[in-house]
């Protein structure tokens, strides 16, 4: 039976030397040069555990490179790139030798996909799995949460409710044109964080956030801590999801909304900054939405929809939400 | 039933703001000042588990000061002084307010003592309760555990076998006299990492650990890490732990060697130095003891107890260990 010393070997045997400045995996603590001078230090934990996160048929590479990807999103959408990672896991005692190099492939090729160190980490013994990833870089300043001023206009990456509708095809049985189902299944299991996207159009953005927690989370957040109203002028639909909703009798304005597990990033952009914001997005390959604009808190309070209903704060919430 | 947003505004309102310079709590991301023009960024993670790492009688509000301390003990091995850290909690739906106010307590208690300030955080649903630490602070160097050299004092900052002796009182029952009793149940529930310590000798150790692992596995691991052997000349026992051990038919070594969940500093310091240290750590208030010597690997492999025998590589182990 594999005990921590075991584990830590396979995991870290699988990474090379980290360079110089670095302190080699195995101390007590990891150091990690600095940035540039005057950078602080950006910091993000993500903690994923299998019962709750991992939909069925997601392999534990996946997983843990999925976890990687949860803490990337969340440097995207702040704009900053990540240097260096940590990850705690919690893993049920006598896990077999091929899951944990299962786990090990996963953020091996986490750490090649978004160019981020492992430095280190800790195990511990549980019955779920957990894979608690702690992400660090640095930079300047970040893009909050709470800058969007009114008149801007709202953006998004990309479109929405194609992973919510992965997880109605895999929990729920849920039929879909077997493209739209390849699609799906592949937004859920191999998530793509808009990191280049993010890091080019930083800039521009008054306010941003990652949607991991579904979209109207994110814009509902977005109002909320800049003190300003949304008004929707579009609900950015992932392709087919319309069919696929009506076909299973689902809402595609729910299904778009109140999901989750997508990694777009959700802000704000100035008139101003508009069509720089979009050629830099072109230029780093992805499209930016307009889907709305922000207005007064006086005029609008909280998130319309383009008909006029308000949005629901709603989404994945842990405690609450069942998958 | 509290949800994930009652759970963590439940523990940060009890944290007042966070100075200049930090992004307030409940961004995607920490963003946290940086340290002084060239210092590196520090890191350190350690998942708490509350089925292996909280022993019977431990409340909620210990256990999370308990997880924090475990990383103030590994920065203080390494003489740096944490700044920040985030807090990932793992935590069974329908887990009572109260207990979320005692995890709450816990922290705040932590981040007064060790003077770090709480960043934020993450949360997920687990069985067991989970406490997951990430730590961060700046350094330009820190103290590491291949550092040490033939011929240095092998030091401890304190004594042996006490928390060990907590744990069979607790768990198997074992008897001791009131006064032992109370200071090694104490010395389990709420463990002091040695951080003023730790910051006045940093300059002096040529190697050093935490000891959470036990005395012989951190012996052990300078010895292999640093190329050296290890010739004990004292085991230093804990006041009583002799009478503890015979009463009880244990062996007063093991419990001094093979233990754990001691938060102590075992390093070497150069013959020079070691005159500087001790008086620094007394300054501290705290005694640096002289446990014994390193020798070159090639007169002595390992760790050698004062009769001669060896140490073995053993202690708490995740996955092997049981409570």
């Amino acid at each position: 039976m594999l005990d921590e010393y075991d584990i830590v070997n396979l995991i870290t045997r699988r990474f090379g030397e980290l360079p110089e400045g670095y302190v080699p995996i195995g101390d007590d603590v990891a150091l990690i040069p600095p940035g540039k001078t005057g950078d602080s230090v950006v910091l993000k934990c993500d903690m994923l555990v299998a019962s709750t996160d991992v939909p069925p048929g997601m392999s534990w590479k996946m997983a843990s490179r999925k976890a990687v990807a949860m803490c990337v999103s969340d440097f995207a959408a702040k704009g900053v790139a990540p240097t260096a990672f940590m990850v705690s896991l919690g893993l049920p005692r006598g896990t077999p030798r091929g899951q944990v190099v299962a786990l090990a492939s996963g953020l091996l090729q986490a750490s090649r996909e978004w160019n981020v160190k492992l430095v280190g980490g800790d195990t511990g013994e549980v019955d779920d799995l957990i894979i608690d990833i702690m992400m660090v870089g640095f930079a300047e300043q970040i893009v909050r949460r709470d800058g969007a001023r009114p008149r801007e206009y709202v953006v998004t990456s990309g479109t929405f409710g194609q992973t919510t509708a992965g997880l109605r095809i895999l929990i729920d049985g849920a039929k879909a044109e077997p493209g739209f189902r390849k699609e799906a299944i592949s937004s859920l299991y191999m998530p793509r964080p808009r990191l280049g996207l993010g890091l080019a159009v930083s800039r521009c953005l008054s306010s941003s956030m990652d949607s991991s927690d579904g979209l109207a989370i994110s814009l509902r957040t977005i109002s909320e801590m800049s003190g300003v109203g949304i008004r929707l002028t579009e609900l950015p639909y992932a392709k087919g999801l319309e069919e696929f909703a009506s076909r299973n009798s689902y809402s595609a304005q729910d299904l778009a909304l109140y999901g989750g597990e997508e990694y777009e990033i959700v802000g704000t952009v100035s008139r101003g900054r508009i069509r720089e914001a979009k050629s830099k997005a072109r230029s780093a390959g992805c499209e930016l939405r307009v889907i709305g604009e922000t207005v007064s808190a006086s005029t609008l309070k909280g998130v319309a929809l383009p008909d006029g209903r308000r949005v629901r704060r709603d989404g994945w919430v842990h405690f609450r939400s069942k998958p």
